[in-house]
């Protein structure tokens, strides 16, 4: 990172710039589906990965122009953060000395637990998680996994390359295809003691907010998905589109529904990304609130966050499959890779049950039912 | 206004209060159908109209509990904001004096002209609007005419009882029925040289932000219907609605359809609240910028407005008429007069046409074209 | 009736003038909120209450002009239609042959059931039941009740004015206002042995089908309404509606929004149409099929009906909330009513949950399974 | 064809069995993107190409199993159908006799007209044509040009491996992958007299009926995506997908909102197929009119046939996206495939804009206006 980056607007100008080289092949780098490697080398050396400040906008940024790279990116940010909520200050330090290495999670909820066996100085890890997004192209990752001995489930982070780890390459989706978002297997994989963040006990209010985190950077990648799929079909309307021969106009950035429908859709994504932004702020301030958090606060943010995902969600999707109206059928040549937009937005959509979200939310508004503790809520 | 209030959670625990007055008995209101003077008589009483440092905030209160006396406060506060825009200082500190005054506008931009004489201390003005919200129950007008002698748009007030006004009560209308938006015809009345706040040329950039107070108003009432519409009808469900014979559920505030249902209504809501934050706040920089406001600033707020209006008439239309569904047949009953928050929805979000505000934002997007100067944009 | 009356032209000539009565001062009924004697007396003296062949066409026909009345007639075309069901050709041939009576039903399912205790010679009747639509109104009824000495529900026709019935005028709602749908109360009615229908078991799959005529004539409502709506819509975009400022076209007629906004409603009206022609087929060769019906083919023929209200719901809903959009402010003013085409569908689309008529076409679909038989499906 | 099959259902018996094959490899074949060499032979092994009373059903029935495939037999089909409209019934004949080949046809609208030039015993056609749908897999071609001489647009048929024909293999394309719809030129192509259908002048009613069978057998193929993405979507929920960790429910199959999510679907898809059985009845009628056919029965039928498509455009769009939230995010995985449905729905359902198929529904409700005789309506 060069050392004069550092206000927000220096963050967002080298996001545009790393986002600008992304954009300009990431259709064919859909189509190729190799390992992201190269884009996170490209990560690492631009100094993005160190614009933890800036997190939501250079996350949108770069998810407008490849939304695995947004993926990959904003969850790196995520680990970081969420290293915070463990009281243990010193390996909190530890992690982000290391910022500029590329760092990636290994949690999914929904797998069996790895089972962690404590040695003399420290852990073995061993089992296997579907799932890991990154891991596999990681320098470092966050691990959850639990104790066999107390049943405790401990966060902590080891070498993304170390011994006994091994990636399963059998990531190949419709969507999100350069995330990386492949199995893990870990056998007999050293822990040492002092990369242990902490116990992650399931009542914990403050690590908690770890899963909104979660659902906030995917909003924040939906916001950004629909904001690249509407600049694209833009940039394709005014340049190639033509105008329909009923509609009595020259060009077809001058057909009224044409116009309309951006429009509509704008409007839209400029609600979902303020909403967005709001969550945003929500969480930030449960997670300054520190020992103070109240259940009903992490509630609160919890159902904001919610209601982000909840809309942004029906943007997104709503928005990557509506353009093409407004590009014509020729838009839907192979090269132009315009249906990515579409595929990257429907299968990262899917990451849990948007309808539970919405029931979360109707839950706490009728009756002030907090959100249970999950890896999702 | 007593002289203690003055921070702003101060005029929302007012506006609270004088909410919870009119939200009392808004549907039999509703149904009879008289002239608001008592409910303008309580917001004087109150203090509630110089609230203008809340307006935003205070609006959307009373338009939860009532819209038409919502729209009533939301514009006062207007004309008094818009008054700054000429470039009058003691013209509009006069009109800031009287701000305990109910204040409504004249200016219907689809009618024939005011007719403004010049005479020797003033002039005179004559004519005919239909639509003049809240004038027949207000203390003093905002008028807008064009000189006969030099064409000028000329913007002034009066006393809304002087001589020569007259108001025929022709406002029978589907929704914001309390709104007193009938008509007015002037017949040689008088005009005070001191109280014109100045001419209004066409493509003055600055005052052309009126239009834009205008339409943020509207949405801000919008989002205001939403929300009294939700949190009418969540009481109605906690209460008295019944769970469905078949939904396994032992009331209906637990029944899964019913809650998501809720979830998202109330998500779009919130991103409409934001989004209309954002767009007051766009406008509030529009305005402090004076003389430095450029053109470019001037559509940049006014598609940020237009977003906000397009994106909140969906869903207050949508809001007001789903309830229903969480509610059951029962709620039909013209006692509880649930079918007000649609109908005030529906008569104002047609106050002009909102697809030509999406074809405004569509159009800024794709090719920058900023929206005309026009009564509505 | 006229005896030159036969062919179903006919009878669609004959609804198309009632309707056009009915129309006229359809929105001035709405707004005085009287009992529906005098359109009663009308469908009476037209002949139109023995258009029993037709009676889908007129049941749509008349519900464009006035929801309230085009319900009355379908559901009187549906107690006729229902006594074949029974098993007793005497009692029906002897409805039939009162079929220009105006016949109404007393059968609510979420309310107690109304108790029957045999008497010498019939039986006596006791109880009270909410919604019994157009009752107060009616000459004859067709009501079901429970022996008190066996449990058996019993169906049984009785003059609606006979001693001991009262109507207590409760109905006042937002919507279906002419429909006289109140409560009434029995005390010590007699009811002939003659006028007995039959038994309902619950099991009986022949018997079920009269809970899918209810919803199949629900359905024509909607279809009726949807049209209505568009057609008076239609009338006042052509002669009364102005062009938008910007629209640059000197008709709200060649307003381009304007024309796809009536197509996409057009295209869903003729959808919702058509598919529920075809639920009114399928509902047909189920009655046909006579005591061969099995539980499949009731299944399909549910499943149908609950596919063709589901859309209807929909269809009709956005309908009559979307048509102000054509029109513009100026048609929301009390005086033309266009509101109640809104008002009628919000009301008459909640007669029970159109979310669980949708899971029942879901879970058909998904798994076999046959909705239940209940009073809603 | 197999000279006992005769009767519909033996039409549709055979359409099932060739479905079930294209079926089960069509996600692979899909991916691999050959052209559709195999495919036709199985269409001409089978025996179906001569299915042409059962059009619709056969059209539908492979569509849902391959979309492509089912593009290629509609237009097939409907060559043969057109030809009938010419009058000149001994190279219907011709046609028809040999409609056990596979037939494709050589007409966009949109480019430059291919050149017709005559000679002694015919004519030679020489141009280029972008997008002709399977023509490069076609055994013989419908082909249309402009006399060069007269400037008549004539009408013809080829061979379509005939000297001096070529196929540029430039069909790459989102969806339809497999219909080789890539373009083709002519070099001194020799046309027998014989072979020549006739002129098509433009202002013909009868011919103008050509435009609207394309426009219908679209919209089959979009009933029949639509359905083969539910039957698909369904065997994954019952067999595959999970329920949802906070859903009480064993089994996705009885999770409450997939239940209502298919059930809004399939009553949608319901709509869709009826509302394209009635426009395909319509299209017969007028076929059947002949000469008779006047400009208002003309109008009618392309007005219900536009119905047709706006509606089933919308449903299949929706429908291709929402099924995966009935199945959850491991059904995003490149071997099931199923992202060609909506990938399928959205390329075709761009072949001409269907903004304008609403308007022109819209202002034939609203004015009576005729749609324009074009390639496209």
């Amino acid at each position: 990172m060069p050392s004069t980056v550092s206000a927000m607007t220096d963050w967002i100008g080298l996001a545009e710039e790393v986002a600008a080289r992304l954009k300009a092949d990431a259709a064919e780098r859909d189509r190729a589906n190799r390992p992201p490697t190269a884009e996170v080398d490209l990560l690492r050396s631009s100094g993005l990965l160190a614009a933890e400040e800036a997190a939501d906008a250079v996350t949108r940024i770069i998810s407008a122009a490849d939304a695995s790279i947004g993926h990959l990116i904003g969850y790196h940010y995520l680990h970081l953060w969420r290293a915070e909520l463990f009281d243990n200050p010193s390996a909190a330090a530890r992690m982000r000395a290391d910022r500029d290495w590329f760092w990636s999670g290994v949690s999914n909820p929904l797998d069996a637990a790895l089972e962690l066996t404590p040695t003399s100085d420290g852990f073995i890890v061993n089992g296997r998680k579907t799932f890991a997004t990154g891991a596999s192209v990681a320098d470092r990752l966050v691990v959850s996994a639990t104790r066999v001995d107390t049943d405790e489930k401990i966060t902590f982070t080891v070498d993304a390359k170390a011994d006994g780890i091994s990636y399963p390459s059998d990531w190949d989706n419709t969507g999100q295809r350069l995330t990386a978002s492949g199995g893990i297997v870990f056998e007999n994989v050293a822990v040492d003691a002092q990369d242990v963040l902490g116990a992650q006990p399931a009542d914990s209010i403050r690590l908690s907010l770890a899963a909104l985190g979660f659902q906030l950077a995917l909003t924040q990648i939906y916001v950004g998905i629909a904001a690249g799929a509407l600049a694209e079909a833009a940039e394709y309307t005014r340049g190639q589109a033509r105008p329909w021969l009923l509609s009595g106009v020259e060009a077809a950035s001058a057909d009224p529904y044409i116009l309309a429908g951006y429009g509509e859709l704008v409007a839209s994504l400029e609600a979902a990304g303020t909403l967005a932004d709001r969550a945003s702020e929500s969480l930030r301030q449960s997670a300054a609130a520190g020992s103070d958090l109240t259940a009903e606060q992490r509630a609160s943010t919890a159902v904001t966050v919610s209601s982000a995902k909840v809309f942004a969600t029906r943007v997104v999707n709503e928005t990557t499959s509506k353009i093409f109206e407004f590009m014509g059928a020729r838009a839907t040549a192979t090269k132009f890779g315009y249906d990515r937009f579409w595929r990257n937005a429907r299968t990262l959509t899917l990451h849990d049950p948007v309808v539970y979200k919405a029931r979360e939310v109707g839950a706490y508004f009728l009756t002030g039912e907090h959100p249970p503790f999950t890896g999702y809520s």
